[in-house]
């Protein structure tokens, strides 16, 4: 058994932009001794998000004007400390996490055909983003 | 320390059932021959989503008529790609997320009394499932 | 490898009282015997969270407030089991998630710096809680 940290860089628009990691993942995976276990995956910040969604464009549509509905752009309490307007990014991100754990086998992900790993940056500018990956496996 | 891959298959009525898995989960884990770890389960598939709740009747009413209120079933862009009027379950399952993480002691989980593991199946119709179980431990 | 249960106490008022509960964290991850791994928290019971968010004055009011907006008190049919009248509470708490599993490097948290854990008490009432803290290194 062996802990393998390593990180995935991204460079995002923000405003919920949706992107889909899973080739990063698997490259990484395949590059390592391991061949079973699970794979931790984290955003650091506390604007972005983890989760898995079919990837394709018009749920990558529906994903931002789902959230625009729940949790609208606008004035949050957030402003008061900072002013820098992205309460609904914080809260969005708070909601829907972020952090995401998935199992593997013979260095390959266990998820379905259409199934993909995304990142959603809630935040309300662009960002550059690191995703922290802890494999633990045999 | 071992890593041991397990299934649950499930035959759902889709539309926001709700199902108790917690009674294959420590089968499963009685079964193994490790006794203290973590599972980490996930739903194959990008319109269920796995967590806990207390099962009972009123709850899993309130469940699906909470999501019915949150993320209506209707027109979504993903029709566009497939036409098959399930963008609400998809969206609601990134929302809950796939992927769950248990402990356990002793091969028995730690989890409140009331509270259970469930599967949540948002598709628009009847599905077959897999659930894949992670267990990392001792 | 090693697997160790580590256990957080919590005294909590309820109606979505945010508790940064990062400092507890890190504390005993210091004085573990192992460097290198994930830690899988989970709340519990069925009417508490865990995630993570900048712990702010501000952004607690908003939480308070956005869960109040998505999922207000009221009557749902859990009362029907219970009349606690917390049916609300079950719901945030399965939305959620009650489970959060992070990655740590030399005894630290890799987190941001704005990035506190937190565990959100849903339910309707004070409560004694108690956080498991499942940590898997080397």
């Amino acid at each position: 058994m062996a802990v393998i940290t390593e990180y995935i860089a991204l460079s995002t628009k923000g405003n919920a932009e949706v992107l889909n990691i899973t080739p990063q993942v698997e490259k990484i995976l395949k590059s390592l001794k391991i061949k079973n276990g699970i794979v931790n995956l984290n955003c650091i910040g506390s604007t972005g998000a983890l989760t898995t969604c079919e990837y394709e464009p018009g749920l990558v549509k529906d994903i931002k004007e789902t959230f625009d509905k729940l949790i609208p752009a606008g004035r949050y309490h957030h402003d008061e400390a900072w002013g820098d307007g992205n309460g609904h990014s914080h809260l969005r991100s708070s909601l829907v996490g972020p952090s995401l754990t998935l199992p593997f086998n013979d260095q390959k992900l266990i998820v379905g055909t259409w199934q993909q790993i995304i990142f959603i940056d809630f935040d309300n500018r662009r960002r550059e983003r690191k995703i922290v990956l802890q494999f633990i496996g045999e």
